[in-house]
């Protein structure tokens, strides 16, 4: 199974550039690894975006999520990684990336990260 | 079974022109194709506007859905497209399109267009 | 990953053999893959039985379904084979398996095997 | 686009027919074509069997479900013709079709239809 | 329009009259006349039944349930003629006719029928 | 106001005598008073009954129940006279009245009365 | 305030007792105290019973219970003592006592007697 | 922190032997620890029984459930053990208890042991 | 068992420091002890920050509140000493810190701490 | 049992004085009487503070609560009576306290007074 790349995002051209409208992806069935334990996580994550010149096609989207599968990262590098990757592909007018993951140890986590909300 | 085509939309002299009234049509059953794969994709499509002159005819409304059933077209196509053609006939106040597409590959997807909300 | 084996099952001695008691373990982060297309499934397994000699270890149990993950099979042969390997590994007084599959091509589907539950 | 066909149908051999087991697939997203009006129908279709030699394949049944997108036919006559045709393929222990269409001209309707189930 | 007459109905031949399966129809939106005050009435009426050679066809049932509109009855009277009519023209094999009123002067009520369910 | 009396109430002929069918009638809005302080009591009253000759009128029906309004009696008194009043009137082949009292004093109250249930 | 005592609970004729009829008062606000610590306990309790000559008037009901406020008595003695006293001013065909007790150092405990459930 | 013992447990005189009656404390704070790792487990019990000659006083089986605080045992182990614990101080005439165990690695569970109900 | 102590907790490297985003951490199963009567207490823990050069490491943070098992301390101690814990070793751009408590003696408690708020 | 006083109340100092945070105790279980007719009435009582020098005990604000269970007062009177002994003995930055009252002849009642939101 492939690693996680941006390569696997493969984008068509927004069939309405000239508009602002939203688009959102829910996949349901997210799952990487700890990368201390290597123990599998599980989360839903929210890709929500207003197009520019380009739009995500789902079928590379769905291929750019399962790459995780195997995948060993932090949380919050995992959501960052998938706005970034998703920021450099689409160059969206705007863009927010949510994760919401099981519960490990007691403790369930959300984590949300917009692209271009940069600390100044 | 005929292509979508706004031609098959007809409308009716709006009663009330004078008062600014919202109208929603919620299409429980709308189906199109994969432009990729030729598998169907199912959604429900919620048009929301405001009259000016001009009111969507019911029937025709269903119709013109109906057309898209043989139809490959991206999620983002498809909604942009209708809601160009229903702006193009009614020439709206408000006018806001929704589709809420079914899972495909563990993805839900919603997309949402409101007519005159442009990029400047 | 290791590949799944009821080698990985560990059993401890039941606490009370001498009573009939219900045990039910649910499994809210099943993975593994579709043997045709590769690609990865989604359920929540349900185990639930009556001890004799031998408890399943719960740590064991998750580190059992785990190995699913990178495994090709049938939904019918996943709870077929879970439900075989618990009644060899803990030849209990009743066993029941159930998983209940994520939504693949618009379908959802459930699978139930109960130990015993022999074609005569 | 296929007319629905029993071929249509693949199987595999089931991994434990020594079993009695219960599979449950249900299929959220089925539309057929009214054969009196030519407008289309939308239900949502339950397949629940116990297999004997054989299991019906999911794609496959993804494929013959879909199938049935451009066919005129009375919804009596589409879950008997389901049952009929899985009966067929499977010849399982135990087989129930249900199909739940929704509102035409203010009416829903429910069909069920069990194998063996017949008239002395 | 017509008034509620059992020549409305029309019916088509059972698919499969060896099987014994079940047709559910439920219309959400049917209205007669109060006997006495001629006020509108509303209910919601469900037709069960296990078809012998004959189904109804479902246009023509929403046609004589529509043609009760202006036909001032009793609620107990619709019901017992429903099923009567229905009776007549496809000697079922079982029958259930049940009508939910909607509240009228602070009261609501369900009138249940079955064919068959005679007094001695 | 009329105080109740069963003479309030008007029947007719039951459509169809031949069958045992199930009427239930639900009046949301009753109220009468509490025979020791004078002060308003609320309930809702269920009838439920299969009638033999008689149906009861509904208009009739909420009349005679409206008539307890300013009539000071026990629960228990209000369900057993509701329950004789109708069985006097239409000598029914089965009957049930039920009250749900509203909160006094910080108790509500349901009361069930069963025509024909008596002590041996 | 008085202590709680039969004397308080005041009957009247039953209006029916030819009828085997249901009763049931709910009382949601008991209060009486724990007689370790002299703390407040709450509850919620159902009183269900089928009269025989005589029924519980329902204010003295309240006052009864009421009386337990400044009373110091475990939930058991507390449920048993309720049902004693209604069974001895009431001499009921059945009666069924339920005390729903809110949570006292993380435990919440329910009670049930009835009437005539001896142990043999 | 004292161990768990039912030397925890205190009783009282059942203060109505003469009737079986029912009584269920609900837990919802009970903690353990893994015996294998050390890590805590959270919770629900509920205990439903029949007294017989005693009831087990409320504060005893708080302090009783809470002596499990710093324990180390399997699910299974503790829901016999307090099975057990509790027949042996009380003798009821029934008797079950019910553990319902947070998620630990994705998987929760639930044991349920009853008194008397011995493997022959 | 360890004390609590900010030196449990353990840090990596912010992924994405030139980006705000927010991390929630909700902890389902805290318990701690009264400082008074050295009596378990219960709560649901949220932890919500936006991350500046480092982020806290999951399994630290669950053995970090697990430390507090046997530790002696009033609800608004424990809040605070979190929020400054966190603080001390994250030292983020914003911080807030919830606990939700279980009932104790018919009163449930609610504290809301967040890092920056100081009193002028 | 003690009459209601602010003496009653034990504060400890407040762990974190230099910060701004929200204290919230929620009494399930609160009962006064009513001052016209003796009879008890029952409310949940919120308080919401911010501390100042001193935070109230939460067992002391208990015994303080259960105080005014043989305390005849208007609802109006009760719920200013305790915002103002908790003002006296907290000196708190901010307070409010709210008493949401059962039904009586029908109506329910809150009452809600915040310190300091004086009439000028």
């Amino acid at each position: 199974m492939t690693a996680p790349s941006r390569d696997i995002l493969e984008v068509f051209d927004n069939p309405n550039p000239e508009r602002n409208y939203e688009i959102v992806h829910t996949a349901h069935e997210f799952t990487s690894l700890c990368p201390l334990t290597g123990h599998p996580d599980f989360a839903t994550i929210e890709v929500a975006y207003v197009a520019d010149a380009k739009c995500v096609e789902l079928k590379s989207l769905k291929l750019y999520l399962q790459a995780y599968r195997n995948e060993g990262a932090f949380y919050e590098a995992v959501i960052n990684r998938i706005c970034d990757d998703l920021a450099a592909v689409l160059d969206p007018r705007q863009l927010e990336v949510t994760g919401d993951f099981g519960v490990r140890g007691g403790i369930s986590s959300v984590i949300t990260a917009r692209h271009g909300d940069d600390d100044d």
